[in-house]
Parts: C-alpha cells; structure tokens; sequence
C-alpha cells in the first residue's frame, strides 16, 4: 500500500520557470568509443559519447541544461521514477541527407506529445523549442555516430522522470529532462519482412479513461509478456484488441493502418480513431493520414473497426494491406493476423503492399530530405 | 515509437536458480544517520542506515545477496526501469511489541504477490523464503530505527526492477531486488480523520485485461494527477469507478470496504471481487475478509458493487460505514463520497465506524503480537 503524503507538497508544480538554452553546458568526453560497423548495430544497444540533462525542481524550476559524457545516472533507490513509473519518453530520429545535411522529422510534434505526457504524470510543463534547441547541439557535437548508409539514423529517445528521492504517491519535486542517441539500423536490411500477429483476445493494453493516448513508460512493460507469449507461439507481435467486439488498437508498440475496398469500390485508409482516449496520437500516423488525404486517392477513415470487419472484408476479397507505423520501422507491412484460431491472410504475402511502399517511400523521401518538405527540418 | 529487439534474447528468462541467503554480505555503515523524533516522522522521507539489494542476470541467474549502506544506484540512463517501467514493489510492515520483539505481517502473502507482479514483466523468478531471510537480516541490523511507540512501524518496500543498460521492448536480461526501510508513524496521530472521496467519472484506474491487479509502478503514477485534482476540489482521494455502470473498484491506493444492512436486516461486508482482474489482491483485504468470516456476524460478499446501489442504500438508510484498507493505513474510514454531484454521506461522521473500527483493533493487536496469531511473525 502507499500513502499520499500532504496536499501541502502541490503548489507551484506547473511553475512556468523554462529552459534556457543559453545556459547550455558542455562536457566533452575524454574517452570517446570506438565506433560499431553500420552492419553490426542492433537497436537501443549502442549510445553515443554523450547525452543531455536538464534536471528541475520546486525550488529552483528548470536548471542550467548540460550535456556530459553518456553515462550511469545516480539515482535515489526511493526515486519515484522506480517505484511509481513517473517516467514518459519520445522516440525521434536524426537523418545523415545526401548532402551531408541533419535532419529532423516533425520534432515539433514529439514536444507537444512529451509535455503532454508529463502533464498526464503531474511532471513540469516545459519550453520544448528550448529542449529542442539543446537536443541539436547534442546531436550535431554527435553528429560522426550519425550513420551515413541509406536506412540509417540516429534514434533520439528523449525521456522524462520524476526523481523525487522519498516514497509517497505526490507529484514529484525533483525531476530531470534527458535524451540519449543511439545509432540504428534500417529496420528491415535485406527488404520488407511482413510480421504475423497474434490478435490477443486476453491482454487489453489501454482503455478509455486510461493512460494509452499518453507516450508513459507504464504502457509499455505489461507488454513484454504478453509479446513474448505470442512469439512463443510462432507469431512477431501481438495485436491488440479493446471492448467485448474486439476493436483493433495498435500492434506491439506501433500504430496500425488497414487498407480496403469499400463495397462501392473505393480504397479506404482506415486506423482507428483517438477519440477513446486509448491510441497513441503517431507522428508517423498523423503524416500518412496527412499523406492519404493530400493524394486524394483514397478515402481517409480515422474510425473503430472490429475484428469481425477485418474478418468480413478479407473473405470478401476487400482486405488489401495493413501495417503497423512507428518512428522505428516507419512501416512494417503484416501479412497475417491469427484471430480466434482463424488465420486471415493478407494478399501482398512475403512483399509490402503497394499503398504501404508508397507511403514509406513517400516519408522516407522526406526524412532523408531527397524531397523537400515542411515536415523536415535542417538542423 | 520502440522496437522488439531479437527474439533469441528470450530463452533462459525465468530460469530456475535461486537466491542463496546463506551467502548474505553485509557492509555496514562508517556514517549511521542522525535520527528523527517520532513525532517528526512523515511517511517515506526518512531511511534507514541500510538497504538490501540482489542483482539478476540471465547468464549467472541471483547473484549473492547484499547489504550495503543506503544510497543512490548507479542506474543506465537506458535503464527498463526508466523506459519502459519494468518495476513493480511492496509494502510492507515491521513492528516492535511491548516485549521487545519484531514482528511482521504475513510477509508470505508479499512474496506470493511480488513473484506475480515480476512475472507479469518478465522478471526473474524468486524464492520468497530466501528473500524474506535476507530481508529480516536487514531488519535486525537496522532495528533501533524501528519507532517503538504504539502505532508507529518499520515501513518495508521490496522493489524489483529490469536494469538492462539497453533500449528495446524486451525482457529485461539484468535486474535488481532491493528494499529500503523506512521508519513511520501512525496514519492518524490525533484519532481518525475520515477522508472525503471524489467517485472519479472520468479517469479509470485499471481494466479487465490489464494489470491492476499485480503491484506494478505503472498503476501508480497516473493516479497522481487525478488525486490531485480531487484534492484542488476539496477531496482527499479518488474512488476508482469500472464501467458504463460505475462499479466500485479501490480508493487511491487502497482496496475499499462497505458496510451495509441487508433488506432482511443483516450486516454485510462488501468488497469488490478479485475475478474481473482489476482489482488489487490487498493483504490487509484478505485479513478483514478472514476475520469477518470467521466472527460469524456477517454476510461476507465479494461482489460488485456500483455506485447506484451505494446510492440506494445511503437514501434507504442502510449504509453504514466504509474504509480504506491497506498496510499504510491499515484502515482509513471514509465520510463522504461525492458521486455525479451528489454527497453520499456516512453516519459515522467524523469518526471510525464501529465495524471498521473492529477489525482495525483486532488487526492491530495481531500486528504488535498483543494477540498471538498465525499471521504474525517474530523476526
């Protein structure tokens, strides 16, 4: 059982102090690693020589942001960020151009969705042009761990914790602001490798009311079992459903996009809608229903589908594609969903779908600044 | 957005090696800490001189438990436990009898819950009973830290954690158990003060499916707000509301009782059910639930129970009393529940119901041994 201490400790949380990013400090490493050949980096598993911190507290707001050499926190073993998930995170990528430029893709959307997950955990609001502004100094004093083949990036995984060093279900007085890069691979090397899902009648990971439309660390662990259960089953993730007529959410940690005929023969984009308060609001998502719209080749739905429609369609022969879209893999195409015993097959087999390549090439045109867009930005 | 790393991290993940307790090391403080009055005691700002702590890894399964002075972790800024909230906890208690003794409360039924809580996130496997011997070492080393007025207890908070050092939604192949002591005073020092709940309509704390009943980090943080919330408008804590028919669930962080007469005069004791799986399976629940039994004075139902039938019996009269029921509090009575724009209030007023006040008394007397019972331990 925990214990709410006293309703004293509240004032002057959402203090409006913000970051400045004049006051940017830099410690340069004396040692820096050696760096991994493109060929072997496995996501998350290799980080840079350095990483960005801005700590915060009641007293004194946002401190003197600082970027120092990577490595271990000193972190109290009563930290709220350990025992009651005060944690939330963003996932964002750094893209080596042609040209040699760095790019960013829409990291406007990654600060409005990380004030908003704080703002879910009672964390301090902050200025995230200013964050911004401290994570591209980091980035470009990193810029050599930026791999440079095509399909690469630097991964940017911005992350906010309460760290208040005492036990007590309160909002957190001390809480720190930091990012650390890691350089990745293409998510697919050798071509599109379409996953199989599990369509998980079980494990529900978020519900209205709840905290799924909130990118916080808690959503994210209860979904290691039940992702490793369905590996153990022979299938790559899990898909999971919402409500008693199985309304598909997402798959893994990714959104999903399903492609259609409508019966009157139109292509429909279909994922489904934020309304619940239970999806992930994607950048990726939001650009390929921005992408779908702008076409004009499509009719765009952000609306709940069943299972039982997926089912329908596909025996209907409307069922074209679907995919998961994340930062990650951008898109991993699906070529089958395993429901109530039921495989569902999806016509594009071993390949991406059509639709689904146009959107990746489209996006992937403009992260690597090949096309000029708003949505990527020098830095 | 995150990525599954490889699916070969999986094998070996709960393997079966255990912790050795024989192999305890115990490094003692060169610097004990000043100790505070009883009367300036506030719940979890205050820690012992010592602290337990047991690494995992998949290669070499428990490492040799130790104690070492309390103090901060070298945590990976790419901890699980900051990404994806790999952690999950327990409360326990510590108390010093008139005859010097230490006892505990049912520490099995904490082992039995932390090891479901762990491998709901894919963390290792324990041995409760090597756990609980390692645990009552520290206990014993740190007892003078242990208040000796009545009410007053040695607070204990086991706490596991993933510690991989790396990104990537995976099970975690290094962790931590650990657990810090915190010397607390009684939940009310000058009698009961009975809180006033908000019926949330709007937050939801946990779902069928989900993982509110397992001790997880993740259900706690996003509670914070919405407590928070409540308190601005004049509450002290949040009833948790399930479904469209607003079924009762806990009170903040604690599991909830009612007290009612039957329309055929009897006295139930009414507690949601543990079946939808949304609920916490409290100790302190299960004890009043025991000792309500066994008395023989009472209907004892597990049942749901929605905030229409609370109203009802308020209007009909036959509402009598409900609490809180935790380790922190023990038992909290609650005075009013404010629903929809509604105050339902309790007849007990400002104090403790008779009832509730019962059990408190006989759970009392079990915890300071002043009744010898099974369910207390000396240490």
């Amino acid at each position: 059982m925990v214990q709410r201490v006293s309703s004293r400790q509240m004032p002057g949380l959402r203090m409006a102090t913000t970051i400045d990013a004049s006051k940017l400090t830099v410690t340069k490493t004396t040692t820096p690693k050696q760096k991994e050949a493109n060929a072997d980096l496995l996501f998350g598993r290799t980080f840079t020589d350095h990483m960005l911190e801005i700590d915060w507290d009641t007293e004194n707001g946002w401190h003197d942001p600082k970027i120092v050499p990577y490595g271990d926190f000193q972190m109290s073993p009563a930290s709220s960020a350990l025992h009651y998930s005060v944690q939330c995170f963003e996932g964002m990528k750094a893209y080596k151009t042609a040209d040699g430029d760095i790019r960013m893709f829409r990291p406007d959307c990654n600060m409005e969705r990380l004030n908003n997950s704080m703002e879910r955990l009672a964390l301090p609001a902050f200025d995230g042009e200013a964050f911004m502004d401290c994570l591209k100094t980091l980035v470009k004093l990193d810029e050599s761990w930026i791999p440079q083949e095509e399909g690469y990036s630097l991964y940017i995984r911005p992350t906010a914790i309460g760290n208040s060093p005492y036990l007590g279900l309160t909002a957190p007085n001390h809480a720190k602001l930091f990012a650390i890069l890691s350089p990745v691979g293409p998510y697919y090397p050798n071509g599109f490798k379409p996953v199989r899902l599990l369509a998980d009648t079980k494990n529900v990971r978020a519900w209205p009311g709840g905290v799924g439309n909130a990118k916080l660390g808690g959503n994210y662990g209860p979904t290691i079992k039940p992702g490793n259960d369905a590996m153990k089953d022979g299938f790559d993730q899990v898909l999971w459903l919402f409500g008693e007529d199985h309304q598909v959410c997402e798959i893994g940690a990714m959104n999903v996009f399903f492609i259609m005929k409508t019966k009157d023969g139109k292509t429909e984009v279909v994922t489904p809608p934020l309304s619940r308060g239970d999806i992930l609001p994607g950048v990726t998502r939001r650009s390929i229903l921005a992408l779908a719209e702008e076409s004009g080749d499509f009719v765009v739905s952000e609306r709940a589908i069943t299972m039982n429609e997926v089912h329908t369609a596909w025996k209907e022969g409307r069922l074209m594609e679907a995919f998961g879209a994340g930062t990650a893999a951008i898109i991993s195409p699906i070529n089958l969903i395993h429901y109530k015993g039921n495989d569902i097959e999806f016509p594009t087999g071993d390949d991406i779908g059509p639709v689904a390549k146009s959107f990746w090439r489209q996006l992937c045109d403009i992260q690597y600044g090949i096309k000029e867009h708003e949505w990527s930005i020098k830095i």
